[in-house]
């Protein structure tokens, strides 16, 4: 067979440190969330195209074909709204604390950096109506990044019913609603202004006009307050002030940043929502927030919930950019004599970075250390254990050499 | 929305006890791998269909599509022939001791009773042509299994070298090789006599007559060197008795037996098979073998290779049967007042099979660890903690009672 293609575009083959640390975050992730009392749930990676109706088609391009029915099915671009189907379908009654990992799969454009499938692990608090859930979800954030390795990083608040207030207030036409994102989203203050020349007679006008540089830390609140009285406004500001407060309980030193014009990144967004970045990172490695209508979706009653999604891909692209290599370095190599396996294996169980040589001479066994920088060499046969050191690969003297000759019986 | 499909023939949920065993169950064997020295390699969900050109289509139907540059993918119906890819077209220099685990994908027919997303986990050692390797396979197997609680199950061993010399020896037909598979799988000895006729003549006549009924303990080796003499066939002989030898170094009470006339399972199988069954299972658990040709799909040299897969889906059902409920139980819900939070999540980290509760009122919380028969709850306020246990189920005075006021500061 002629083999002249490697790989489909998007796709990516993960070697040795980097496929041993994203499954270390998954397993991490996931015994967290299983000692915190939750419930793992794992839905299909292929599903019917209809759940995720309520996502953006535009935003993400998906893995879309026929199965063997001839009914249109999808790769899943997202967690969440499996959970729903499941929670609409299945006789689960809230309130449930759910936990998932697996592959999520988006087809980017070329070159964006990202790859079509994303490994995702993330929580789901469905049937909880108070903030006390907001703030599980954050302080769950900030416990899993710190136990990931993960301590210097800002989360950033915003309220999705903020920029749905607006969007109602001032009448805004689908068009107008694509031009008001983009400019919330550049930040352009001078055509913000421009934008909003029609409204100047409007109560929210002050308001809307700044909301561009509405951001920073929490004491952005107060000049919220001074530009605007709009009930459902200061409801939001409360709610996110409340919840930085019950953050800073647990971690007073964590990094908090608000968002007040941040426009919601999932249409079922309803309250408020986080992000997290790390330093250097331009994509948010967590994102979540609250989604009471979600499952409406799935024509059953408006539930409660709040969940958060961790990117594990780009968890371990920050761990890899700090260089904090804790990668398995196999330093011992145990060669044993065929009628040793039992005494090898019960080396191989005491023994620290060590793996059993499976060639079947010492010669290999030698070679195959020296090729990989492998110091130490055990021997077990009949005589007992014998000790081997290698020269390191700098030394000119290349031969093995016995360091150290310890027989036992 | 309409919400009256649920998910595409042949997928299914796995929720709370199935879901976390199974995510369980994979993190065991990773872990296995990775403390013996083994590099971890995760390759793409999806892949060009020519990867897979080595596995029979007839035996698994794929899914099958289109990606967004139009050229035809598949989701992976299997991990190893992946892994032959990774090893031609990187620079990997063999020998490597490599492990993966995640999702394949196979079109069952309906009601085959197993699902098209099947979970594995595997092994590969490639570059390595001693029998060290098999060995190291089939105890790596049995520590895995014993580790997933498994302790009564068969190692059933083949060698494909057996059923190749007599397909070449007869120089059968591509009919007649399908045909003589049936006969070895349904074991049918007075349809194999018929079968043979016209090969009474041949060296291998009172052999091949007899294969249909050559299974069993270690014993059946004798019977086989009285019926042959054939070199390739005593070759295959003598290592499956090494192997055994070898693997009761370790495990001197492991159930081994042997089938001389099993049919290799992948056309790429060259040398010892194995498979592993649990009482009252079907199907295998874990299956593998010797495949020294498996790169020369890539049009690579020959690189010597042996492999192993464990089916954690039929792990799990094994144990489903068994019943080996080690679930989760929730026995404490710690509920806390807002400004309590602090001291919530510091008790939390103490106590095991506990969750936090994010229902506003103490009552919700009390309403729901009755309906969920949660037997204990501690309320954290400002005046200390304060603990709760609820009358069971079957009490008559379903009340919730204070059986401890523990008070501290």
């Amino acid at each position: 067979m002629q083999w002249n293609r490697s790989l489909p575009n998007g796709t990516k083959d993960k070697l040795f440190k980097e496929a041993s640390h994203s499954h270390q975050l998954e397993s991490l992730v996931n015994q967290h969330f299983a000692l915190r009392g939750y419930h793992r749930i794992e839905t299909p990676l292929i599903e019917f195209e209809e759940v995720f109706s309520a996502m953006d088609q535009k935003a993400t391009s998906r893995y879309r074909f026929f199965n063997e029915q001839g009914q249109i099915v999808v790769l899943r671009p997202d967690m969440t709204l499996p959970i729903g189907r499941v929670m609409s379908t299945t006789g689960i009654i809230p309130p449930v604390q759910l936990f998932y990992s697996g592959k999520v799969f988006r087809v980017n454009k070329d070159h964006s950096g990202e790859y079509n499938e994303q490994l995702q692990a993330g929580m789901e608090l469905i049937g909880y109506p108070s903030l006390k859930a907001e703030a599980e979800c954050l302080i769950n954030a900030v416990t899993v990044s710190q136990k990931s390795g993960l301590s210097d990083f800002q989360i950033e608040l915003g309220h999705a019913s903020i920029y749905q207030t607006i969007v109602e207030a001032l009448q805004l036409s689908a068009q107008e609603k694509t031009r008001f994102k983009w400019l919330l989203q550049s930040k352009n203050m001078p055509a913000m202004a421009l934008f909003l020349e029609k409204y100047e007679a409007h109560p929210l006008y002050n308001f809307v006009l700044k909301l561009p540089r509405l951001f920073g830390d929490a004491g952005i609140f107060e000049e919220v307050i001074s530009l605007t009285n709009h009930p459902e406004i200061l409801k939001a500001i409360d709610e996110m002030k409340d919840l930085i407060q019950r953050v800073q309980q647990v971690y007073p030193r964590q990094d908090l940043t608000v968002d007040i014009g941040l426009v919601p990144e999932m249409k079922y967004y309803t309250g408020i929502t986080f992000k997290g970045y790390a330093d250097r990172s331009s994509d948010a490695f967590f994102s979540g927030g609250r989604y009471d209508n979600l499952l409406t979706e799935f024509s059953v009653d408006t539930i409660e919930a709040v969940g958060l999604v961790f990117y594990l891909d780009r968890m371990y692209s920050i761990f890899n950019r700090q260089e904090n290599s804790d990668a398995l370095e196999i330093s011992t190599l145990i060669y044993f004599e065929n009628d040793c396996l039992h005494q090898a294996e019960q080396l191989i169980s005491n023994q620290a970075n060590s793996r059993l040589s499976l060639q079947e001479t010492l010669e290999e066994t030698i070679e195959y250390a020296k090729q990989w920088g492998i110091p130490r060499i055990l021997i077990v046969s009949n005589e007992g254990i014998e000790e081997v050191c290698l020269a390191s690969k700098e030394d000119e003297n290349g031969e093995g050499k016995n360091c150290v000759n310890q027989r036992t019986d």
